[in-house]
């Protein structure tokens, strides 16, 4: 890393972002999949479109701001991976599944959640002005995926999971 | 993990943060001591102390469900504490390493916020409300450390980072 000053932070940290949602766009499809609850695979679907979105806004921060990324691989975004993974091996299809899936998949919207907030204060410090905008809409998607998969653990896949189990 | 019903979901969910906990106590001093600013420093030890209640919390859930843990090591925590090991081994003691262990400590933050969410979602489900009740106030205890460190962030370390940095 050898990072001296905010930029090269904030460098680090967009290069770490990219990797992250580079993976995640080869984890979603698996867990659209993975889903025995059709609504649940389509919020899958529709959030792997949104971080094909989100590659292209880092891509104009990037051209933006006259950067060069890093070429690193995000060690946590592995580890979250892994987990909706070890869901996928371990549990046969239905809704306990589905809600160990939604948990996962909570795991990585909060890891994004914490990497845009901190991102945005950097690019506002920074003088970033347009490239703060870019990364706070990021930001909001991620929050708002996050609630849609509240809603599901609250309101759906649990119950079906319990009625399930009895 | 073979969990077939929303217990064992929940077992699992539980033996994962059971294990990211343990594995933060070991992360916080060093953290604390590779801060520069005596205050982060000290939030971080503060966290130290509220991450050993939490653990109490567990084992007070585990022992009034009658449930038994599994051994296992959580992997997004290790990828976390290496992002935190990275920052300290790349970056010299200064504002600019505070910046970065903020982030750091952020994503550790949002991880257990998203664990603990659904922890609390599925104790409720299990009609566990003892327990939800105490995984709830671990809840609330992330959210706001989670708080505390984007003041720093805003206020604080950021600024110092981006004066040094000129």
């Amino acid at each position: 890393m050898t990072a001296k000053t905010l930029q090269d932070l904030f460098i680090h940290a967009l290069s770490d972002v990219y990797s992250a949602e580079k993976q995640l766009t080869k984890a979603l499809p698996k867990m659209a999949r993975a889903s025995s609850n059709p609504d649940l695979a389509a919020a899958f679907q529709t959030h792997l479109e949104e971080t094909q979105g989100q590659i292209e806004r880092i891509d104009q921060v990037v051209e933006k701001e006259g950067l060069k990324l890093k070429r690193i691989k995000c060690a946590a975004m592995e580890g979250l991976v892994e987990e909706g993974q070890e869901i996928v091996d371990e549990i046969e299809k239905g809704p306990v599944r589905d809600a160990g899936l939604i948990g996962a998949a909570q795991k990585v919207e909060h890891y994004e959640i914490a990497t845009y907030g901190t991102l945005c204060a950097l690019a506002k410090h920074l003088g970033f002005t347009v490239s703060a905008k870019l990364l706070h809409d990021t930001l909001l998607e991620e929050k708002a995926t996050d609630e849609k998969l509240s809603k599901f653990a609250q309101q759906d896949v649990n119950l079906a999971a319990k009625a399930a189990s009895k």
